[in-house]
C-alpha cells in the first residue's frame, strides 16, 4: 500500500474550488509534496510568480499538463500547436517540471482520418522534441481512453505510446494513467516494455461503476473498480519510484466538495486504495 | 460503397417503437432481408411464433443478440448464466440464426477482479461450446469498447477476442461492430487474421462527437467520425461477405423516431456511409 508522503496533487483535482496560489498553500497544509500544474491555472496565476512560490513552497513539481493537441485541418493551424507547445516547454521549465505531459490530441472537427492524425501526432512531436531536448525537458506521451480517440487523443494505448518512442528516440517517455488503461490486457507487459527511463508519471483516480460523464465523472481512489495497488506494483517493479499525480475530474462531486475535504480524502486513501 | 440490399436489421435499432412482429413486417416492407433478434423481444413475442413468421417473410437471421454474461460472485451464480446461455443457444436453434452473439460481461459488483472476471468469460464461453457444437450453432464473442470493461464485456479488443478462439477451437468466431474497435491501431491486422471462418457478424453505426452518454448515444452511419467503408473493406478483403447489421442505441435520437423513418434512413446511409 502506498505511503501518503507518495502523493503529488494534480491540480485538476481541485480546479473548480482553488487558484494555483491557493493550491500551493494547500498542498503546504497537508504536507504534500508534488503538484503538478495545468496551463490555464498557471497562465491565470502567472508564471514567475507560481514558479517562485512552488520553489518556496519546497514542491517537487511532478510534470506541467499538458502539451499535445497536435493534429490541425491546416498547415497554420499545425504551426499555431506546435509553437503553443514550444511555450508550454518554456513554462515547464520556468517551473521546473520533472516532464511536460502531452495529451496528443484526436481528429480534426469533420475529419474520419484517423492514421492521418496518427501521422500528425508523430509528425508533431518529432518537431517538438529537438526544442523540448535543447531545453532538458522529457515528454511524457499520456496514452488516453479508447473513449476519447475522436476528440482528445488518438494514441490510446500504452503499447501504441512506446512504439512511438521507440521511433522517437531520446527525450520522450510516456505517463500512465490509471483511468485510461487499467482495461488493456496488454498493461503490465507493457508497462515492463517501458521501463524506468521512458515511465515519466503515473496518475490515479478510479473508474466508477456507472459512469456518467465521459470526461467529468472520474471517481477517488478506492470508490471504483481499477485495481490500483496491482498496477502500482507494475510501475514500482519496473523501476518507477517517483511521486505519484491525483488527477480527479469530478464536476458533480467532488468538484462541488471543499477542496481540505478533497485534499485529505486523497491522502486518507494511500494507504488503502493506491 | 456498399450496397443497401446487404443490410440485415438489429432489432436494437427500433426497440423502443416496435415488437419483433412489427420489426419483421418492416424488413418485408422495406425489403431488408436479414435481421437480428435481441431475447427480450425474442421472448416477448413468444419463439415458435417468431421463427415461423421470419421463415415465412424469408428473412436472413444474421444472429440473436445475445448470450454471455458469464462472470457472477458466485458458483451458483455461474451456474444460472451457463444455463440461461443453453436456453439461448436453443432459441438461435429455433429461429436459424446464423450465430448467438456473446456479450461475455464485465466484473461482479464489488470485484476488482479483472483477470478473475476474464478467467471466468474463458471458463463459461468453454463450458457452453460443447452444447453449441452439437447444435451447430456458432457462438461469436463481440469484443466491446473498453468503457464497458467494468460492467459488461472485459473482452475488449479483437486481439484478445481471437486469442480465446485460437485456445477455445471450432464453433467460436467474433463478431466486428465498428463501435467498439474503431479506434484500434490493430484493427485491420486482426480482421486479417481473424479470416473468413471466423468473422461471424459485421455490425455498424457511427460515434458522435460529443457522445453524450456512454451507452445509449450511438450514431446513424454517416453522422460521425467512424471510416466505415474502410473497416468494411478490411472486413471483405478478409473474405466476410454476409449481411451487415445495423445496430443504433439512440436513447433521444433515433429511438424517439418514426421506426419507418429509422429504417429508410438506414437504407439511404448504405451506398454512401457504409
Amino acid at each position: 500500500m502506498a505511503d501518503p508522503r507518495r502523493m503529488s496533487l494534480n491540480v485538476a483535482t481541485v480546479r473548480q474550488q482553488w487558484d494555483l496560489g491557493q493550491m500551493i498553500q494547500g498542498c503546504v497544509r497537508h504536507g504534500i509534496t508534488g503538484i503538478a500544474p495545468w496551463r490555464d491555472k498557471l497562465q491565470d496565476y502567472g508564471v514567475s510568480r507560481a514558479a517562485r512560490e512552488i520553489r518556496a513552497a519546497g514542491l517537487t513539481v511532478t510534470s506541467l499538463c499538458r502539451g499535445g493537441m497536435f493534429p490541425a485541418a491546416d498547415p497554420a493551424g499545425r504551426r499555431a500547436a506546435l509553437e503553443d507547445n514550444r511555450r508550454a516547454v518554456d513554462e515547464a521549465v520556468a517551473i521546473g517540471a520533472h516532464c511536460l505531459v502531452l495529451v496528443v490530441g484526436g481528429m480534426p472537427p469533420g475529419s474520419k482520418d484517423l492514421p492521418g492524425a496518427r501521422q500528425q501526432v508523430f509528425d508533431g512531436i518529432a518537431a517538438l522534441l529537438e526544442y523540448a531536448r535543447e531545453a532538458a525537458m522529457p515528454l511524457a506521451i499520456e496514452p488516453l481512453h479508447p473513449m476519447y480517440a475522436a476528440d482528445r487523443a488518438c494514441i490510446n494505448t500504452l503499447r501504441h505510446a512506446l512504439d512511438l518512442c521507440d521511433a522517437l528516440g531520446a527525450g520522450v517517455g510516456v505517463a500512465v494513467d490509471v483511468y485510461h488503461v487499467w482495461w488493456d490486457l496488454e498493461l503490465a507487459a507493457q508497462i515492463r516494455r517501458a521501463g524506468r527511463e521512458r515511465l515519466l508519471g503515473f496518475h490515479v483516480c478510479d473508474w466508477l461503476v456507472p459512469t456518467v460523464d465521459l470526461l467529468l465523472d472520474r471517481g477517488m481512489m478506492g470508490d471504483g473498480i481499477i485495481d490500483i495497488p496491482a498496477i502500482r506494483n507494475w510501475m514500482e517493479d519496473a523501476g518507477f519510484g517517483d511521486l505519484i499525480e491525483v488527477e480527479i475530474f469530478s464536476r458533480d462531486n467532488w468538484w462541488q466538495r471543499d477542496a481540505d475535504e478533497v485534499l485529505a480524502t486523497c491522502l486518507e486513501r494511500f494507504p488503502g486504495a493506491v
